[in-house]
């Protein structure tokens, strides 16, 4: 491949490649990718979520307000200057235009609901599984303050993933709880941030690593990580999410904001049991559970793979009421806001995996029969018959370039065209046509009427 | 507006407004967009188009080889420079990708259909109708040379334009024909393009206009121009395009070029008849069609509604030959092309004019019904009720604040949603539910099966 292209780049002055850290979709990857982006969509619809687009570039301003992503992400954000000499920027994330939205249309009613399935750029390190342009698959609802706006974003979210057949568990957390935690274990505040990032790690690395991350990279005192050891001791031994909360009721007992946690989180599960038990059984509380954003300051949430091969997230969200009035600059002005976002390069990889490698190639092509015309005579019949198949509603091509029969039933065959109609003076004469099944070489003589009762059997079967 | 705009500015430092010539897109506008983008993808589709991806940015060196899109093009190439120090561009149309990936990937198979609805960018002269970010929506045919290919996509412009409820009439001319013309009037070289784009005016300013045109402004001699109105006033005179190929191959049959695109527009023809008289009666013939781009080099298609109340094209498309062959730099090796893009805002815009100006905003709502909990204790079973909604295929939403009934009727109807499902104890008492239809007021109380039942029933029928 790269010997190609370096021939490529002497013929043509420039490299055919895309950009590094860009990438291309072929045909069969972005149907797989399209397919995806549907089924999102019409979960999201169906919990009553609506279309929102806004463009890729923002006012560099906008990207970079004090209560936006924040000096990380600034710095990979890609920066460009038009005509008219204002300072622009490359989205960064869906959520910034979001707010900027709201707060431009403050006549929109509440609470808003709207998704957004777009594009958004990063400047940042190339690694596996990382780029500079990924697609986000966000749901928000914005105006309506901590309650059953929470729970039906884990109900859509258990059904997202479903849809797209990936066996999930969402767990859940509260900021409140965790903030508690630290502060009635006595963690100094700046240092919070920091053990909490740990502290998730608990899975990984055992109390052991646990423990001795926070003694020696994170500097706490012998005293606060033996509080902490002996509460995260005491909260493996539940074996249940209520016994994890009553354990931490009377543990936390003098500390309102970790009080006030766990009061959202009975809530929170509560109604999640009122969605059916099969949305319960898909949520775990995880008291642990941090998820990065500074912004958050409710209930939290992360999707996992059940069986985890990925070792990371395929998805994430959780309430920020603070960010939409912040970024709005007026203070007394609260707008509440909880999201979902579903993780949608890693949603692919999941997929792929789960499928085995060779499947995202081996996707069926979306064109249900290729019409094979047996010389120029037979065109005009062929281009009837063709058009009758597309008005039944089955997606179908036809020859274009006068080949033989068995060249283009080749070209179907790794097209992965599962029928071929093959037409000559001889199925004219006889009012027929032969129709070819490419999966198996059956082949049937029959009328074009039979025919194509055969195949909207097949598609309304969804064999096809 | 502006006003507003200011004092947002004050208390946030910036505006909120999108950047000068980039839009926002609230639900209800961007529900017709996405309906609009899934109809054409449906179209392409069932004519056997695939789906191809590629980044928003594309190297500097590609978007400003010799054989894309020219100087005027580049100058409003949006540029920017990576971490990496390569200098970037946003992408100003879909076709330069398209080559870099055709060229890319040798062993793509020929034909190679592929469709893109996404995203361009030009940093020009704000006008009405005239955004910097806008949709493409292509379909092109890689690798078949001309013939079926050219007609295929005549009877998917038809098709497409139908699906989406307009009326059309598609304009086909060949490059050939017009610059054998040209030739054959002995319009000097130099002067060709600028003499195609006074003709193309024909149906605007009149022959006198056009002789005028072409004398002062164009600088033409009266030999050439009194040829030139000699054979235009042929033309006037013919009632089908049979007639005026005739007059044409009469006139011209002494030049080459012009012959060979009287024989091409007479197959082209012949087999849009193939395709059926209701295709071949939405396409017309015009010798006088231009359509800007140089790099045409066969047929060339513009889609014009009946009325033209927007006096622009809608579409078009064309031949074009040399371009991915030039592109790629190997001058033996061509890649014959052929592509239709639908204008995707014009269509909106038209869409618009049809159906009145307040029907974009007053587009129903996707969600079909809204359940109204008449006090909390009526919640759980309103959650119940909902997800059976949603599983019964109907998006749906529910009450997220605990507001009363009436803000809640309230809220469903200027949201556009045509269903209110109201629970309270009295209801669920009884075993029932009140469905109140928001179009009409009324109010039927039945068991949540047969509400079921008819709301599936009902959207089944396309009612809902």
């Amino acid at each position: 491949m790269a010997s190609d292209s370096g021939n490529e780049k002497e013929k043509t002055g420039f490299s055919l490649e895309p950009v590094r850290g860009l990438r291309d979709f072929l045909p069969d990857e972005q149907s797989q990718r399209q397919r995806v982006m549907d089924t999102l969509r019409e979960v999201y619809e169906r919990y009553g979520f609506l279309p929102l687009e806004t463009p890729v570039m923002e006012s560099f301003d906008v990207l970079s307000s004090k209560y936006a992503g924040g000096a990380e992400i600034l710095k990979e954000t890609y920066q460009l200057t038009d005509q008219g000499q204002r300072k622009l920027g490359l989205r960064y994330d869906l959520t910034v235009p979001l707010c900027r939205v709201v707060a431009n249309n403050p006549n929109l009613a509440k609470p808003f609901k709207r998704y957004q399935i777009a594009p958004v750029f990063r400047d940042g390190p190339i690694r596996v599984g990382r780029y500079r342009e990924f697609i986000q698959a966000d749901c928000d609802t914005l105006g309506a303050p901590f309650g059953l706006a929470d729970a039906e974003l884990l109900a859509l979210a258990v059904q997202a993933y479903d849809a797209l057949g990936l066996k999930v568990i969402i767990k859940v957390n509260d900021r409140k709880l965790l903030s508690g935690l630290l502060e009635s274990t006595r963690v100094p505040e700046e240092k919070r941030g920091d053990a909490m990032l740990t502290l998730d790690k608990l899975d990984k690395i055992g109390m052991g690593g646990v423990a001795q991350e926070l003694l020696g990279q994170r500097k706490l005192s012998k005293e606060c990580v033996d509080s902490l050891v002996a509460i995260l001791t005491m909260l493996q031994k539940a074996e249940s999410d209520e016994q994890t909360l009553d354990i931490l009721e009377k543990q936390l007992s003098s500390n309102q904001t970790a009080m006030d946690g766990i009061r959202e989180l009975k809530e929170l599960l509560a109604m999640v049991d009122s969605f059916g038990a099969s949305v319960r059984l898909k949520v775990k509380l995880d008291p642990l559970l941090a998820r990065g954003f500074a912004y958050y300051t409710g209930p939290v949430f992360e999707a996992y793979l059940t069986d985890d091969v990925l070792g990371r997230a395929v998805g994430g969200g959780g309430r920020y009421d603070e960010l939409v009035g912040a970024f709005l600059g007026l203070k007394g002005d609260r707008v509440p806001a909880v999201g979902f976002s579903v993780g949608f390069d890693t949603v692919i990889e999941a997929l792929r995996l789960q499928k085995g490698e060779g499947a995202v190639t081996s996707v069926k092509s979306s064109i249900r029969v290729f019409v094979v015309p047996i010389g120029p005579e037979a065109r005009p019949k062929c281009l009837e018959y063709v058009q009758r198949i597309r008005r039944a509603g089955l997606n179908a091509a036809i020859d274009l370039l006068g080949r033989g029969p068995s060249k283009n039933l080749d070209y179907a065959n790794k097209a992965g065209i599962p029928y071929a109609l093959i037409v000559g003076k001889q199925e004219i004469d006889a009012g027929k046509a032969k129709l070819k099944d490419l999966r198996t070489g059956e082949e049937k003589l029959a009328s074009i009427e039979t025919i194509l009762e055969l195949l909207t059997d097949e598609q309304a079967m969804g064999k096809l």
